[in-house]
C-alpha cells in the first residue's frame, strides 16, 4: 500500500485528490496536510468526508512527511513546493508537484509569468512534465513529477496530434478556453463569490495567463520550434469542467478522413482520451466528475482553418486524476487504477 | 454476476443506475431499456458513457426481458410496471419498481392520488416498501420491491426515530422540501426549462404532491396509527439533491443529548445515514453522487418544537443507489456493494 | 430635487438603491459613501453605472454629509448607524437605517440576538419601523426609519392579514424562509464563494437567526400579544429572491373565500403586493428586480392548517426599494415614483 | 401614442418587448399575439405582469393587426414574417421584424443556410438591416426593418471600428462566442431543460450557425469586399447574456492609444456603445437588463494580432431593446426613449 502525503488537502483540488484516493486500491492518504486548518478534523473542512475520513488537518511540514510517506501531492500556491524541496527529501519520497513551480523548464520565463524568483532551479532539469499520454514513459523513472496545469492539459490534449504530425500552423493557434469556477480555488475572494460571478460571463488574464508559455513549450516541442499562440480563459458559473475552443490554419488541404485517423493514431489507445463521433460537440457535463478528455474537430474548408474542441473536468484529468494517473506510472501500478469512474450526469 | 435489465434506462434514474452498476462487482447491465430511443446507442443518449458501454438501446419488452435477467429495474413513469407484471415474470425474475406502483398499500388512495388505475393490484400486498434501513428483513424475500420516492425517502428517514420511539406528535409534522431539478424528469416541459428554473424557486403540488400519502403510511407505521401530515415540496435551480426541514411539536421536553441517543440508536450502524455533528445543518453538495443520507436535528425550548433536516442525492439514494441497496439485499451480497463512493464537491 | 447620501455604497444593497433612484424623477444621489473604496470610481466597484454615474466614492462621514443631503441611506452592517447618529445630524437630515440597529423596541432583545451593544438606544422609541403597507402613516413624520430586514418584510406581508384578523394562531407559525445568496452581503467569505453555494441548498441560522425577533415583534402588533415562531432560512443558488412558506393553524373553519377576502382587505390597494390568483404559487423569478411582493395560500382542511407563500425580490422590496419607499412617504412623494419597474423575466 | 402590435408576445424576446414597452412614454401594446395562447391572460403566461398587464393573448392576424396598429414586431420564428407580409399591411404600418427574414440581402444565402424558402423575396431590398448605430439614417425611412441577431449585434459592434477603418484583416476573423440560454428559445426541448445546460458548456452548429452568413455581410460592407470569418457559439448556463471574444490579425503594427481613438471615433456619441477603460474586460453581469454593448481589446505584440471583446444582453440590445430603439428613429422620437435603464446587478 502506498503511503500518500498532501500538502494543501483543503483546496478543491486537495479534496479531490483526497476523494479519488479513497477509491484507490494499492493508495492511501495518510496525511492530510493544511496550514488554515491544522487540527481540524478533515471532515469538518470538507463535509462530504463525514463518517468516511477521520482524520485531523496536520501542518504542511516536508521534511517530517518524507519520513513517513512515499509520495507527496503538493496542491499549494505557486511557489511552495520549489521552497521546500531538498536533496533529503528527493531520496526518501517521490514529489507530485500540482502548482507550476517545475512545468517550466526555462527559468527566466516562469520568473516572468509568475513574477516570482524561483526557490530550487536545480531541479527544473530533471522534472518531468506529467502529461501521461505525452511523456509516459519518462515519468515513470522521475523524482519529481510537474503535475500539468488545468488549462494546459486540455489545449495541448486537443491540439497535439494534429501539432506533431504538421497538419496545423502552430503559430496561428488560437485557443479559447472556458472554466468553471473551483478553477480559481477555494481561496474567499469578491471576484469569486457566488453573485459575481452566477449568470455572468468574462473573459480574464487576456493575453497574460500563466498557462500560455506552459503551452506553448509542450506544443513547441511538438512542432520542433518554438511558437507563440494565443491563449484567452473564461471564466463560467459552474464548479467544473473545462472547455477549449481551438482554431488554426491547416497546412494543407485535409479531409475529415485523415485528420480522425490522425487523431485515432494517437488516441486510440488511450483509456482517458474520447475521440467523439463526427459531429459530435464535447461538453463539459459528459466528463464531470471523471479522469477523461473528450475531443473532437471540424474543418472548414472555407477558411482552410479547424476548430479543434476538448473537454475535460479541472480538477480530475486538469489535476488530482492526472497527478494519480502519474503516481500509477511512478509505481508500476495499472495507470487507470482509481480513476476509471464514469462521468457523473447531470 | 447478476444480469439486469433497466426499463426506462435513458431518465435521470435510468442513467443512474447504469452509471452506479457499471461500477458494481457482482451485477452488469444487460439489456438497455428505451421506448423512446430503440437502435439508438445508449452512449449517444448519454454522453458520458462514450468509449464505457458500447450496447444500443432496446424495447421496454418485460416478458422477453424476464428470460434474459435476473432482476429487472423499471424507472418509468407510475402505470407502467403494475400493467406489466403477472405471474410469469415473477416466477423468473425479481422486480425493483423506482415508480410509485407498488409503494401504497391501499389501492383507493394510490388511485385517488394518482388518478390512475391500478393495474395489478393482487401484487400490492405481497410488494415490499424498499426503504432498506427500515424494512431491510422483509426486503431480503421479496418478488416486488416498491423503491421508495426521492423526496419520501428523505422525508421518512429524517424523522423515523423520532416518530418510532414517539417523542414528536407525528400528527403535526410539517415537512418543507427542497428539491433539485433533475427530481421532475428528462421530460420536454416549458416549465423545466433552464431559464425558468434558474434564478427561480417556488412551492409547487402544494397540499396535493403525491408521495403526501406515502410519508403517512410509512411513518403511521412507525407511529402504530393513522398520521396527517403537510408535505410541501419546492424546485431549486439545482441539478441534483434534495433537502427536508422537517417541525413537529415534541411529546415531552427532551435534551440534546437524549434525541441524539435516539438517532444513533436507529443510525449508529447504518452506513448509509449520517448523524451530523451538533449544529451543523445537512448541505445537499455534501451527499451529492453519493448514496448517504444526512440528518440532523434542533430542540427550540421556546415553541416545544422541533426542527429536523434531511439531505440526499435524489437520483441516488432517492433513486438508484436505493434500488442498487434493495437489489444487494435480494441476492445476499453486501448491502453496500457498488455504492459506497465519496460525495463529490464542489 | 432630494439629495441623497449612501452609507455603504458598494454592497449589493447600496448598489441597488443607486440603481433605483438613478430612475427616481425627484431624488439624486449625491455621495456615494464607501469605506473600503474611497477615491475609486463608483462605476469601477459597479461596472453596470459606466458612463452613467462618473462620481468617486466618498469617505462614511455621517456629520458632514448631513450638510450635504436632505436624506442619509445607511446601508451598512449592523451597529455602524446607531454609532454615528446624533440630535445635530437628526436635525438636519432624515435618516433610513438599512440595518437592524432601529428594528427593534426592547434594546435588550436587541443585544441578545445581534450580540453588540446599541450605540443610541434613546432613538429607539421615536424611528418607526418602516414597513410601508402597515405603518404607512408613522412613517410620513418620522425622523429615523429603522427599513424592515429582507426575510422580515416577506415573512410579515404574507401572514399579516391573517395574524390581524385572528384568523390563525399565530403562536404556531412557522416560516420557512428560502433567500437568494446577495442577502449574505458582499464580503469575501468561504461560504459565499460560487463552489460552495451553487449545486446547494442547505439551512443555517436554525433558530437563531436574527430576523426572528423582528418578526415576532411587529406580528405579535398584529396579534394583540407577544409571540413566539419559528423561522428557517435557507440558502438558494440564485443572486435575488425570497421565499416563505409559512405554516399555522387555524383558529376556526374558513373557506378559500373568506380568506382571499382578508387578503384583498389589506392588500387589494397596494400597488406593491399582488395576491395571486387561485392555485398560482409565487415564485422569486416573477418579482426579480421590481419591488412586488406576490402572496398566496392554500387551506389543509385534512390538518386544519393553512400554508401562506410569499416571494419577493431581497435587494429591492427586501431593501432598497422598501427604502425608497420609506423616503418617498417621508418626502410626500407619489409613495411608487422610481419603483413601478416590471419585474425582469427570465 | 404609437400602437404596438407584437406578433409572438409569449417567448423570451415578446416578453422583454412587453416589459420595455411598458416604461416607454409614446408607445403602448394594444396586441399580444400569441398563437400558443390564444385568450389566456398575458400575465397568466408571464406572472410578472399581474396587475400590470390585463390583456389577453391574442391570434397572429398581421392583416387585421395592421388595421389596429402603428407597429407590428414579429417576434416569431424564421418563415413567419416573411409568408404574412404583403403590399396593403406594408401601407398601413412599419414592420419590426425580429426574425431572420430580411436579414441577408442574398436569397440564395438565405435559403441555404435557413434551409427554407424566401416567402416574399421582393421585400428583401428595401428592408433595412436595423443595427441603429451603423444604419440610423436609413433607418428612418423604412417600411420593414430587419432587426439583427443578438450574436451578430454584438459580434459586429466589436470589430467594426477596426473592420471599418482597415486596422484588422477580416477575413482572419474569429469569433468565439458564449451565449445565455434564452437566446435557445422558450420551446420545450431536451437539449434546453435545466439538467442538461446547467454545470455545463459546449460549443454547437460549430462552422454552421445561421448568424454566419449575417455577421460576414455586415463586415463585409464595412471592408469593402466579401469576407470569410469563423462564428462558434458556445451555451453558457445563464439566462441572459452574449459574450464574443474576436481574433483577428492586424495589418499593421498599432498602439493601444490609435485603436483607442478609433473606437471611440465611433462610439464616443453612442449612448448605448461603452467602450471600457483599459484592461477592463466586458461581463455579461455589466449590461443585463440594458441596451447597452460593452466593448474592449488587447493588442498581442507577440502574435501581431488583436482581441477583441463584447457583452450585451441577448434580449435587449440582441432583440428587443434594440428593436424598440429602431422604432424610436422610425417615429421619430429620441432613440433612447425606453431604453435607458441602468443595467441589474448582481
Amino acid at each position: 500500500m502506498i503511503k500518500v502525503g498532501i500538502i494543501g488537502s483543503t483546496g478543491y483540488a486537495g479534496g479531490e485528490l483526497a476523494r479519488l484516493l479513497y477509491h484507490h486500491k494499492e493508495a492511501k492518504v495518510v496525511w492530510y496536510g493544511s496550514r488554515s486548518y491544522i487540527d481540524k478534523k478533515y471532515s469538518q473542512v470538507f463535509g462530504n468526508f463525514t463518517e468516511i475520513v477521520d482524520e485531523k488537518c496536520l501542518e504542511d511540514n516536508m521534511e517530517e512527511l518524507a519520513s513517513k510517506v512515499d509520495v507527496i501531492f503538493t496542491a499549494t500556491p505557486q511557489g511552495l513546493c520549489s521552497s521546500l524541496v531538498n536533496e533529503e527529501i528527493l531520496k526518501k519520497v517521490k514529489i507530485i508537484d500540482l502548482s507550476a513551480d517545475f512545468r517550466i523548464k526555462d527559468v527566466a520565463t516562469y520568473e516572468k509569468w509568475y513574477g516570482i524568483k524561483h526557490g530550487s532551479p536545480q531541479y527544473i532539469e530533471e522534472a518531468v512534465y506529467g502529461l501521461c499520454e505525452v511523456n509516459r514513459e519518462k515519468v515513470k523513472g522521475a523524482r519529481i513529477i510537474a503535475n500539468p496545469g488545468c488549462f494546459t492539459t486540455c489545449s495541448i490534449l486537443t491540439a497535439y496530434p494534429l501539432v506533431k504530425e504538421g497538419i496545423i500552423d502552430a503559430n496561428t493557434l488560437i485557443i479559447d478556453a472556458k472554466s468553471g469556477t473551483s478553477g480559481a480555488g477555494r481561496g474567499a475572494k469578491v471576484n469569486n463569490l457566488f453573485c459575481e460571478v452566477n449568470e455572468n460571463i468574462k473573459a480574464y488574464g487576456v493575453l497574460t495567463h500563466r498557462h500560455t508559455p506552459e503551452i506553448e513549450e509542450q506544443l513547441g516541442y511538438a512542432d520542433g520550434q518554438d511558437i507563440k499562440i494565443i491563449f484567452t480563459p473564461h471564466l463560467v458559473p459552474m464548479n467544473r469542467g473545462i472547455l477549449v475552443t481551438e482554431y488554426a490554419t491547416l497546412k494543407k488541404q485535409v479531409s475529415y478522413e485523415e485528420v480522425k485517423a490522425i487523431y485515432d493514431k494517437y488516441y486510440k489507445e488511450e483509456v482517458f482520451v474520447r475521440v467523439l463521433e463526427k459531429d459530435v460537440c464535447p461538453e463539459t457535463k459528459w466528463v464531470e466528475g471523471s479522469n477523461y478528455v473528450d475531443v473532437n474537430f471540424k474543418i472548414d474548408e472555407r477558411t482552410n482553418r479547424i476548430v479543434m474542441m476538448g473537454a475535460l473536468d479541472n480538477i480530475v484529468k486538469g489535476a488530482a486524476g492526472q497527478a494519480i494517473q502519474n503516481m500509477n506510472l511512478l509505481f508500476g501500478l495499472p495507470e487507470t487504477e482509481g480513476l476509471q469512474f464514469v462521468p457523473i450526469f447531470p
